[in-house]
């Protein structure tokens, strides 16, 4: 259930409204939107009804809402969601292109990697300290130590940080480290992760799981959202298919898809959606074009030395050929990418 | 294995390396390149040796292929094929919007349709006479008579025509009418009609099975151009998925892969790649991002009365706000789309 | 639409009920039934309506389906259908095992083989003459020769013939020889070719396309049926799924489920569909288990030396376990299969 | 790297191996066979060497593995691993069924289920108590006194206890309760779940991701086991596919390959692997015949009542069906199963 609010109305009678649906046993969200406030009802199972609710002041409108996702609908909130990190905003005119290395490695690979990504324009840092790996005898990060490494990068540099969490275990560490906490694609469905993750107030990019369908990524914000935090940025990073040439499928289909149906900002990963460095660039223009607000690449000084994904990894060269031409790309969509120095 | 011809290796050169390869019961084809001629081998099973072929008049080096695409492959044929489709070149700086109707339903239908996208800048009519259907109760095509209106609309507004054939009984009917002939979907390993239109001199639009590999496709080229047809297009419509919020899942991972593969230019069918209307146009700007050379996009004046496809056809009005996308988006790749009157 | 003719309705009745559908353009098909006879009506678009057709002499009731498949359809013919195959019932109690080599290689081999499995049990003779490849360079087979080495193995075994034909300009010619024409996973939306098997009177075994839905594999048998070609065989022989452990994903799933939705004999491919020797045995056990109705195996010889498939071929040793285990099985769903010599 | 220990070999001779793969910084892990004793080693990445380990007392060979899984292979157990569940053992001769609802609703619901499936046959009780859940507004279980309530079943009947544990936080009270840890399909990756699991000494039932490879399957066991837990069931449940007209494409195919690549045991979940009740008890025969060593089935006395899965769950009248049919399939593969009372 949904309330929308006249456009006038005050905190009080906002207040007054969140008590009667407290009474009743459920949660009150309260949603600002440009134009008005809406409250989103949660923790019913079908149906609710809370009677003379569209009698109490303040109130314009009562909409029951039968979608699963209610939170992360379009329906509740029809304006774009921007997500602000660390004083970058993703969701807005600018394309924020985070970058860095899969995984951090050495204080000095990510010390560089930072330097050079900055220069050519990225906004954001990306990094992996804690490593979720199909074998348990592969690399699994460097952990404490690699969260500091990337924490020295952004005093540096001043690029906020994104970096996975792959455990309530490590909830409170990686948390007290990253500007956006990544939640990755074998991990989409751990609800307990999602829902710990909620009840921070902190920005989380959700990736998409691989074999995860729209509604499922949909439903996952939705349980992020549904414990209070509302920052959370939809990532589409390919999918699991019988195409065995490339790494994934990039499914751009979801950006137009994600951007009807939800009020989010998407990004999109084409170094993991192809997987094949020399293709990045072309997908990165693709996913711009397609709508979405964000990138996010994989770059490495030394990608044949990379412990993990050197495959997909960009060298610094490469990079700036796609800032360039994805600067040409958001240009001709009305937007823009930040210069670089 | 593959004949790479000296720089200024004459006529009868050619011809005796030709006669050497057919007088071991293979067949030779020659492939003329920018710089240098390449002269294809094909029949054999597993490795080939003709003796002494190195050292004939005029053969610079004899490269022996181990991957079972040759003709097809940008290891034989270093520069990008252009197809001529009557006077329109696919495959060069100028990207080629094809519209119009799923299917044809009427003359004046084809007619209006043919005016307005020619208008608004489309190079070739599309347009379906014989439609291969999921069920046998289903609209079939008007057949010859659709054949009919789309050749009495080429006449008044000049853009060539592609249509589908889907069997060797029409074939030489379809090839009468159609400038460019497309092989669908569901017939992309149909291989007694990939051959038979191997034998035509005619271009090719052929579409990607709907869970077919990129290596299939290739293979699927490799037919027609094994019959000596060297005029194939490829094309990347969407396949199939574990998603179901939209028709298909469009893998534009395919264009820069193919595009690095396979000398053949490449299309994209965004209107069957996603299934909805409202999002083929960022699907559509993606695409050009991502390395197409041309776009097939289904338009219909009443979407909500076609026999076919409804759900996925662009208004004129819809299809105007297209192409000035996608001019936007070539511009921005160094590329260019017509401009329409 | 579906008109149910009274128990004791005679030919004359039947006669009369039929020119009336016929009168208004649409095509009846005469079902007959254990108990009654069921007169389908196709060619219609959508909802049909022949007046007063209820109090006809003999009708017993009209009833308007709306599913999208008919004649394939259980709802419309309740009791199993048994195919007859030169004498061999396919969908009775009797489990059929129909094996054979891939490919037709030579007139020793497929003699050999045919006298080895005639006597391990198999009530069939499966060997392809035309062959369907993905690459135009791979062993294509034998034709018409092809042909006449099965007809000659029919005749000193008495093993009725399975074969495929790929294209509806070789339909004649494999149909003089083939007791069961075989539709391969490629052609099963080859519409032309499921249309012209569809107006022969002889046994059709199809094959399920490789990314084709139940509802697609029902759809295409509708094809075929709705030419009046009622004896169908659905043949169940792997899908294309992400698993690359196997060639295929054999859906076992299916065989209950179409059971469940059709009257038609279900048969199991699989040697197609796990594509590795060693583990046939136990897929054969489980699609018997599951509620097929024949198997079809692939038995080779010498399989290191096969043409094609030789994975995934059963050595006759081999398939006398196979035939000893499926032996077992069937008993325990209290079916039989033939004992061999 | 294994190292192989010699028939006669003594306890010391096994220490002194094991310390000296200490001293090098890798973990040793001892895996009594039938005949002989092998010593895993792990922790290494890529190639190892240990000076002199052949020359040792006790060592008969040293074999280095290349394969990315190694505890869980059957190259290096080559006999049938046995897992006993609270004197339940499963792997070994007897097939054994697991049943009960999927969730736990109340005390009563649990007890008279229990009851029912133990008097059919049943050998343990499955029933969840943490459920995730797609979308966080549905049942997510009754928690500790949902454990309560199996524990109370269990002291009744006597059946051992599989239920899920969803994360790290509860795996201590989860593992309190249950004789069986079950690990959910969207858990299969989260590998410090798979840790945390694999430091106890308590039988894992491992469930396969929707869309994980064998392979994959195998290497998350390989997780539990890399931590000395090394009575691990891996449970095939159905992939995701493109087929829509079943809940989950049950591989069965998986079976046989998990049988040849690993020695650990095979249980199959045919309630989720079709997700239609009426087609679980085929499905449950073909497990059976393709060589499953055990089944997981939903039962539940009023399925419409049921609040998860209730489209998938037998009826303890349809359960009985069932069990009779898979005591009749099982003595077809020489097995056996519990006759109940």
């Amino acid at each position: 259930m949904l309330v929308v609010m006249k456009k006038d109305s005050n905190q009080q009678a906002i207040d007054r409204v969140c008590d009667l649906i407290r009474a009743r046993g459920f949660a009150p969200h309260v949603m600002p939107g440009a134009v008005r406030i809406a409250i989103g009802v949660t923790g019913n199972q079908g149906f609710v009804e809370i009677e003379n609710l569209e009698s109490v002041d303040g109130v314009m409108e009562v909409i029951h809402v039968t979608s699963p996702h209610k939170l992360v609908s379009r329906d509740v909130h029809p304006e774009d969601t921007i997500v602000d990190v660390r004083g970058v905003p993703i969701g807005g005119k600018e394309i924020v292109v985070m970058a860095g290395p899969c995984a951090v490695e050495s204080r000095e690979q990510v010390m560089h990697i930072a330097r050079e990504v900055k220069r050519l324009g990225a906004r954001m840092l990306r990094g992996g300290a804690f490593k979720p790996r199909t074998s348990p005898y592969a690399f699994q990060g460097l952990k404490k130590q690699g969260l500091e490494f990337l924490a020295e990068a952004r005093e540096e540099t001043g690029l906020p940080i994104v970096t996975e969490v792959k455990d309530t275990d490590n909830l409170e560490l990686v948390a007290e480290y990253a500007d956006l906490l990544q939640i990755g694609a074998r991990n989409m469905q751990n609800f307990t992760l999602l829902e710990e993750v909620g009840k921070l107030r902190k920005p989380v990019l959700l990736k998409r799981g691989m074999s995860a369908t729209i509604k499922e990524l949909l439903l996952a914000a939705e349980y992020i959202m549904s414990q209070g935090n509302y920052q959370v940025i939809l990532c589409e990073r390919g999918i699991r298919t019988f195409e065995d040439s490339t790494r994934n499928t990039l499914d751009l289909n979801a950006v137009p898809v994600m951007k009807a149906l939800s009020h989010l900002p998407v990004v999109v990963d084409p170094s993991h959606g192809i997987g094949l460095w020399s293709k990045v660039t072309p997908m990165a223009r693709a996913s711009v074009a397609a709508g979405a607000d964000a990138l996010i690449i994989e770059v490495h000084h030394e990608p044949q030395k990379a412990l993990s994904d050197g495959a997909q990894s960009l060298t610094p060269k490469s990079f700036a050929l796609l800032m360039r031409d994805v600067r040409r790309i958001a240009a001709a969509v009305d937007r823009t990418v930040a210069s670089g120095e």
